[in-house]
């Protein structure tokens, strides 16, 4: 290497939306959204989002994911309406299976998957973070989040459920998911949503400590314990995984929800 | 309407047991427990309550119950001990019925379910508080909550149980169904048995805020949400629900008990 | 009895490894390790301890039984790992039974029983304070206690994970299991896996207080409600006890396993 070039221990591959790179020497990988405005979650997004996931799954050099934002204020705004209002079946069911598919790479990762939540992350938003194995949030009062479906009329499938129970615990979830609760980040903390509380200007050196910490511990033991913990509610969707399709189509055809969702379209499009 | 004659917006029947009045502009039921001595859980009472609630699930302007006492000092004292002592097994099967066909339709209701807890409320008492989706109690400590099945030899039945797991977690459930304790206020706070305290005085005014709060929903994504949450512990006594009846009536005939109940039945006597 | 001379209301029976008295008045077993130097969990051990538990369930006047440490700073280091180093298929067969013998009759004791941790509780240790039905520690941070297999590159049964989850529930048994942690007392007692902290010289007097307001429970109602709450994970392991020793087997027999093994038991000998 001739000198005065930086060393280059990363290994990066940018695609349209998500920006990964991977330190080899740490073994960790960052993946950064950088979808504007919201990084809300479309086809698009997903697939790129699960093809990342695979290949960093695949890379022996990889043992961490540090998952975070480039977009102020936004972790994710959860899942894109624009791929549920006036589509085809195909396309709600391709959208659903990716849906799925992104839910069952992360939360089945045998990576060790750090939340670092550096803004606002709603609905399909925290379904990525209540995902990893560890959730470090800005100590912001102004970002929020939680599972806020029901406030749009929409319930959210049972595997967000099952994901939510096993960080919060039933009392919680049931109240939060009934009133489609966004939680500030305080509170989120004290509920046990996240983790961990830092100044955002810490969050990323936080996130790299708690990450240090573990993969201090052997990978194939650890590995071997989070599919023990996540078995049963990862099986749980690929039994039903055809259905929960059907179901997600029945629900998105019906013309009182396709209504409600150009509304809600309406409205944010008003808010800018 | 002539002058001077207040407004009517509230549609009210009365029965011996329970005083039920709906608040159509709101759409919420204001039922109040007014059973002297204390709010005991007698077959009559346990009819009245689950004809009222099948009455206002019904009832299209009504979206949500809030439920208290009109007894100073107690919410309800849990089930009748007088229809388990010296009767017939057919009285015994349609008791027990009635007790589940009460909590069936309590813990399974769409309606939104506020207990605005301003007494003592043990065993059967508390079984209704945690069937609520909310539970906030009067801050005072010499009102207590919890199954104290154990303390008077009983055995809590698998769905008081499976309940109270889903409010409070399995290592406070097991403690305190094995100690059959009684926990002041702050005490079942603190463990999350009742959700909030506020001085008695608020209590009601506090019990219809967060009324509005859930009613702010819409009803069809919040009651989905409720069914996916508990719908697993109200199948598991569908599906066992004669094998229940038997247990319980081979339990209360046992000479043991029945000498056990009448004995705590003199001392409830001698008290007074 | 001539004058002078103490009461002698205790029975006890002293093997070489646990020593067991019986204060028949009370009814309360004292169960202490004395296997220097860390009451690890040897063949020899487990058998003892499960014959002693056996006896003390058989016995009338036994209701309940406090299990502590003779051996100052440790409560138990867990599984013997000489048992599991160098040895045959047969005598792996026979140890990990005697592991899940201890477990099944401990956890599924019809007894009340409590841990008073006077010292360090790693792995098969912790299990032992988490099978008991109240958990007391002695509030010295330096010690710590936990399900820490991971660290050693060793997976817990599942049986282990089943009852660290009731006690601490899901969440933070996740985390916990992942990273093999050790928790100090303080921490141990913010999680929720020690019930209380007392200083180290009330630790004994602490225990028998706590005995003797689970015993004024009639014993009838608390068994039936204690295997009402923990029926579900005993049954598992009982259903899967000859697959869970293949897996053990099977486990122990990796080459790799047994030369972490003897490194670890190298450093600890390097220790002393």
């Amino acid at each position: 290497q001739p000198p005065g070039l930086p060393l280059a221990p990363c290994r990066s591959f940018s695609n349209s939306k998500i920006q990964v790179e991977l330190d080899e020497s740490s073994g960790v990988a960052m993946m950064k959204f950088k979808s504007p405005p919201v990084n809300s979650l479309s086809l698009e997004f997903l697939t790129e989002f699960s093809i990342s996931l695979e290949k960093l799954e695949n890379n022996r050099a990889c043992r961490g994911v540090i998952i975070t934002s480039t977009i102020p204020k936004i972790f994710s705004s959860g899942l894109d309406i624009t791929e549920m209002c006036g589509k085809s079946i195909e396309h709600y069911t391709e959208f659903w299976r990716a849906v799925q598919e992104m839910w069952l790479r992360l939360y089945g990762s045998s990576m060790v998957t750090v939340a670092a939540i550096n803004g606002s992350s709603p609905a399909g938003g925290c379904l990525i973070a209540l995902s990893c194995d560890y959730r470090i949030m800005a100590e912001n009062p102004k970002f929020s989040i939680g599972l806020n479906e029901a406030q749009l009329g929409i319930v959210a499938p049972f595997w967000f459920k099952d994901t939510f129970v096993n960080v919060v615990g039933h009392r919680v979830a049931e109240r939060s998911l009934q009133l489609g609760s966004l939680h500030p980040a305080p509170e989120a903390h004290k509920l046990g949503l996240v983790d961990e509380l830092v100044p955002e200007e810490k969050l990323m050196e936080k996130a790299a400590a708690v990450m240090a910490q573990w993969l201090a511990l052997p990978d194939h033991a650890r590995q071997l314990t989070k599919t023990m913990m996540r078995k049963a509610v990862l099986d749980r969707l690929v039994a039903h995984r055809e259905e929960d399709i059907k179901n997600f189509i029945s629900f998105v055809s019906k013309e009182s929800i396709q209504k409600s969702l150009r509304m809600y379209m309406e409205m944010l499009k008003k808010r800018k």
